[in-house]
């Protein structure tokens, strides 16, 4: 893929990972929705396809100043609103997507008979992501091979349930693992907001006490900890440890919190 | 040896791979041969070198208006030999290497008494790769270190065994694994032409009855297929699985298709 | 971490490493020290961390016409000695560390109440490296944020012991595992002098004959072999295979050498 780039535009590359679970679409949306923000108006080249050969679409997102090509199979859509949500530097990564729909295009790309039919990446993808760089983001949808489309397939997240009292007393929040990351750190979508000012009371992950502190390190090594991670949600971590490992979590599981 | 490399030119750094199996030369040759053509013209600097700090030289090959850098092991070759073919882009990594030979040029590279003796990427190939980036590809034979050579180590893949019969009846063509690729894909040496217009034909792979599909994803989840890889060649797969577990096959392996 | 850099300045990025031990100050400081040494000058982001989210401090650490910019648990400094030291070419990454200290500046770098408390390579380091390197690594202390200091962490390694006899007759050296490669190389902190003239004598490793070579490949495939690393030290090595699993060695082992 790197040397189609190379041969065909001269647009800079970075390598922003080649390390998500293969074949995980859910997983990966999840990862390029929180990190992708944090890049300047680039177009981002994204590559999980478990369909791969067969007659789903390949598909040209444009998000805001952002482009995104990959797969139709929902991967790209969770990135592409964040990157079109209003944003500033400081709230990369955890803007609510709002308004940001009216802000993304997506676009259906020709494809010929390719080369193989087992690695778009390299024989679709790489030359449609090149073609956009070249004529730039903005005129992503006057390229002959792009066809607006709104039948594209979509991926969201669950929404987490958290319920309280007003009388203060006990309340609790329901959520379900995103992703774990390469330390362990087990990430919800439960927001970091139900952390607000309650990070000296007791509180029980699925039954299990565990403290909710500001840091890792805040535990002795090898201690279990809940805390707000660097995507704005509570994480299930465990200092110089792996949360996943210890507290039994994976992807997909429900995570219970109750005060 | 990314330091040496900018501490000694200001040509643009590609990483194309950190993963190859350790040490395997073989595993290597054939990745290398495959990808690199789909780059433009570079200095590829190849360090797999069991042999290092031996008596076995250093190389500069020029391939066309490719040089590749490396040890005298044979992992060159047959990068060099499709590099060095007539190719258009869609032919890329799939050319016959008929008459590449000739438009091969090989090299020994003077080696002074190394910095190290475990270490040649860095302190041999990295300063080489260097030299014959400044200098131009077409001069690297001018260079003082470099002298012409045709005692090198080459290195050949098996040929395949096809056999038909003219009455239509059971053919069967026996091949070899030359790779097993991340997604746990079991790369062969038969050409994907065996598989042509027979994709609905009962197929045996080493006895079991297994489809030929033109994808992965035309079998179930978990489920064996026949294929033709994105090198143009039959590969074993499992759509979302891993075909080198559950078809038992290695590097190395003998592979039986009978029709 | 390469979204804030690119937003922020037009530096060059270059991937120096991503796999070292997790959350492992020592091991990661060890190999900084061997491998900065051979870039030119530049602005070294580090991001090993087990204290994200604490009241450590960040440091700037400016090091001859390189800067270091990571976290204050001691990770910069030995690299920063490195770097610091007079050197050419030829002696990158084996100076002795005599005369360097007048060369290395320490700042801490002031922190606003960062983005996350877990994630400070993106959210503080990040920002830091892109701010030094706009400014130049000259005028790192001039900066707003920046505060010289003395009082940062400091990481040592140990010294080995070497013993010898007047009357030539046995002598030993003890030391121990600083790192071990991505090959299973046992690397330690014993000079490879101690080996120097002696390459054909009797010598055993913890109570084992081991051969002592000048390569690898000197011993067959799967032997034990003693031989002096890229980094100038002694090594455990097996030729082809992995000489921590067949010497039993790990980082903070004891490496007893008798001849």
């Amino acid at each position: 893929m790197k040397g189609v780039l190379c041969l065909r535009t001269n647009a800079r590359l970075i390598d922003v990972a080649h390390d998500f679970p293969r074949q995980d679409v859910r997983v990966t949306a999840f990862w390029l929705r929180e990190v992708l923000p944090y890049f300047p108006p680039a177009v981002h080249l994204v590559v999980v396809d478990p369909g791969v050969g067969t007659d789903r679409a390949a598909l040209v997102v444009r998000a805001g100043d952002h482009a995104l090509v990959g797969p139709d199979n929902g991967v790209l859509l969770p990135a592409a609103r964040a990157l079109a949500a209003e944003r500033t530097d400081e709230s990369a990564g955890r803007s609510d997507e709002g308004d940001a729909d009216e802000n993304v295009e997506v676009f259906t790309w020709e494809v010929d008979d390719p080369a193989s039919h087992t690695f778009h990446g390299r024989d679709v993808f790489a030359p449609a992501a090149a073609a956009v760089h070249d004529a730039g983001v903005a005129n992503a949808g006057t390229l002959d091979r792009a066809t607006p489309t709104t039948g594209h397939t979509d991926l969201a997240f669950p929404e987490p349930e958290i319920s309280g009292r007003d009388d203060g007393a006990e309340s609790e929040a329901t959520g379900e693992v995103l992703a774990v990351d390469g330390f362990g750190n087990v990430i919800t979508n439960l927001p970091g907001t139900v952390l607000d000012d309650r990070f000296s009371e007791d509180v029980t992950v699925n039954g299990e006490p565990t403290p909710a502190e500001r840091t890792y390190a805040a535990v002795g090594p090898g201690e279990r900890v809940l805390t707000v991670g660097s995507h704005g949600s509570v994480e299930c971590a465990v200092n110089q440890g792996r949360g996943n490992e210890v507290f039994g979590l994976s992807v997909g599981d429900r995570v219970r919190l109750v005060w």
